[in-house]
């Protein structure tokens, strides 16, 4: 048996480590980490995996994509596709900056909670690489998904973009003012209805009061995945793993819980650890966010 | 025993992945990769694994120079052995872009059917890095060799550079127009005479019209490397591995054989991975072409 | 058990190869090398290392800081510490261009020989990395050092930033001529009452002749680091690990004795490696000078 190795292929000038390590605990043998990678210099790199295992070998060599900058990693791993050609490909999977990790791992905690089907979504924070992607999972899942930011201008871009990849999306842009306190009433009553809110602003970014969360009256689940103080939700800690939120939101009965980046960060190690072995396990294997969904799924 | 570390010295800025694998299967345990190498930059590099280890520990470190530009390529594996002095020195091998172990496969392939001793061969795109190590391997072998190119200066100038590396070379510089259809006269007397025809033109060239082939009337064996359509010698198909040409050439009695670029790939490979263990087996070990050759031979 | 897994920040564009082959000795497991390192690109470096693995496989990862550019690395080493936060660090150990593990090795034989508190040393070329790592090294042993260089500014310079780090370090600044046949007659006084004379000039450089050797005459001990001829003090020979020096010092009762740096060499060699395992041992591990020190004096 061929050993397994791993090209790294990093959109920064200094590949993670990060993804390195995770790599290793995954259980590759050879990492191949390249850093500065652009869409050009990607490809003798992909070919170099392509042409040198025949037959069953070729499974043990795959791909990493990843990187700080989300759209430049996106770009590499849409060249390493085009790159393949007829069954001679390799497994690949896609996680700059751990965004897709991140958006599979919030969609499952989610998803133990709610219905996810029919479910209304607010996702504070939706155009960043995390929220898009977020967003995204959750149309896919048949929310009705409302994209809170700033600007409604972004908000509505990556509600046009996520249309474009969903069929059947339902989406709808929401302007959101940047001092969570004085929050618009639009997003104020997209958050009345809300089944589910997930916090993907930038770190160190509140993005919702105490007393807005204490507004959001049908909220069964909470998930805030900023680690950076203060808390992207005001009163979820980082460790929060399915804390039920029973002096926050009395009424509610089941009681609403909360996660925090760490309480999801468990899960989305173990995402991101199977990812890396399902890639391993075909050549066919093209992991973007929704595979990741379907691999925490059997998880929750 | 100490775990086998090979230097991989890229002159690329992305060092090959290709190289790397193929040392990974080879049986190297640990790959100290460095891209953009120069040959000031290389010195402390190759210090840093003379200076480690001693005793017989010494040949378990081992160097590897590649890169897609061979001439830069070249300046380092002459710096590294410059580097080396006495007996502390590693085993090293030269292959930027496959060009010796694809030169030496080729001329493996060749010699399977035909004495090269004596013989008349004729290297198509014979100035480029694969092309100019076919000839002097087949220099070296005592074939009389036409090199052709569409510059009769290239082609002169490739002449005199193998004259004066291989003693009593036997060599014939040749002018080819770019439009294969229309061979000058000399260059079809040469291949008229030839019993070896080596195509080793840039990717996607036609160097050989089925119509000239059919002209190749003492040929024994052609071999196109060219992997890119249009083959270089019409005709040939890339996983031709020693398929009879008896439609295109049916009087020839035994007929002629046709290699690919696959056909031949096989045992470029396999001199690969061994000439990996074998600057392994000795600290004194340093694989050029020719030495690439005399390991490709043990397998034809 | 996870794999050992080594970060190697390197500040030079090509990472060292001498420290990664003495880390695979060691018995790292995984090499995640980096070069052209800045304190900035560390950051996220070893905050992928702090955040993949937790509770007892912390310690599993570990990081390597070098460079031939010691002040570049140890800013690199400066900004690592300050990353950590709590109980999420990693062993750390700084080594740029062997400089600590050479100057822990020269004082680690040069106490073999004489007992270091209280005793009187000259170091020679007492400026550069390794020169101020054994007047450090020396200071904190309660020697009375004396620094010398051709600069007197750059040797009181030396002594300052000793003294900074030592409580009450003895040192002497000495300006010494560059032609070690005239050196200044306080330099001369400061040798003729040494107990030790540890020469830690710049590679090809002589700094004691054989004459001023002789007149030495309390010395129990010369080490010589210079590897690269003519002798860094004349007469000591590269491999000389104790020799004693009978012809040079006859009257000497018992004889002095001479390390050159190969003779050092053997020393430095062991640190290296046992530092290597030792930032595996446990997170808190931070090796500087000092810590290598003592990894050096359990060999003695």
């Amino acid at each position: 048996m061929a050993r397994r190795v791993l090209l790294q292929l990093d959109a920064d000038s200094q590949p993670s480590t990060f993804d390195a390590i995770v790599a290793v605990d995954a259980g590759v043998d050879v990492l191949l980490r390249h850093g500065g990678v652009t869409p050009e210099a990607a490809v003798p790199l992909v070919h170099g995996g392509m042409f040198t295992r025949g037959g069953k070998d070729l499974s043990s060599t795959a791909i990493f994509v990843g990187g700080s900058d989300v759209a430049a990693a996106e770009a590499i791993f849409r060249t390493v596709q085009k790159t393949f050609f007829g069954p001679v490909r390799l497994g690949v999977m896609l996680d700059p900056s751990g965004a897709n990790t991140t958006a599979a791992a919030a969609v499952v905690v989610a998803g133990r909670h709610a219905d996810l089907a029919g479910a209304r979504a607010v996702v504070l924070g939706g155009t960043g690489a995390v929220g898009r992607r977020v967003a995204r999972l959750l149309a896919r899942e048949r929310c009705r998904v409302a994209v809170a930011s700033r600007s409604a201008e972004r908000a509505k871009a990556v509600c046009d973009s996520v249309a474009e990849a969903v069929e059947n999306a339902q989406l709808t842009p929401v302007a959101a003012q940047s001092d969570a306190g004085t929050l618009h009433g639009e997003l104020l009553d997209c958050l009345a209805e809300a089944d589910v809110v997930i916090a993907a602003g930038a770190a160190g970014t509140r993005l919702l009061s105490g007393e807005c969360l204490r507004q959001c009256v049908k909220a069964k689940v909470f998930v805030d995945l900023n680690a950076v103080p203060p808390e992207g939700i005001e009163g979820i800690v980082a460790t929060d793993a399915g804390r039920p939120l029973t002096a926050e939101r009395p009424s509610a009965q089941p009681p609403a819980v909360a996660y925090g980046p760490i309480g999801v960060g468990g899960i989305k190690m173990k995402i991101h650890r199977e990812a890396v072995q399902q890639i391993f396990h075909s050549n066919q294997a093209c992991l973007d966010a929704e595979e990741m969904l379907e691999i925490g799924r059997a998880f929750a």
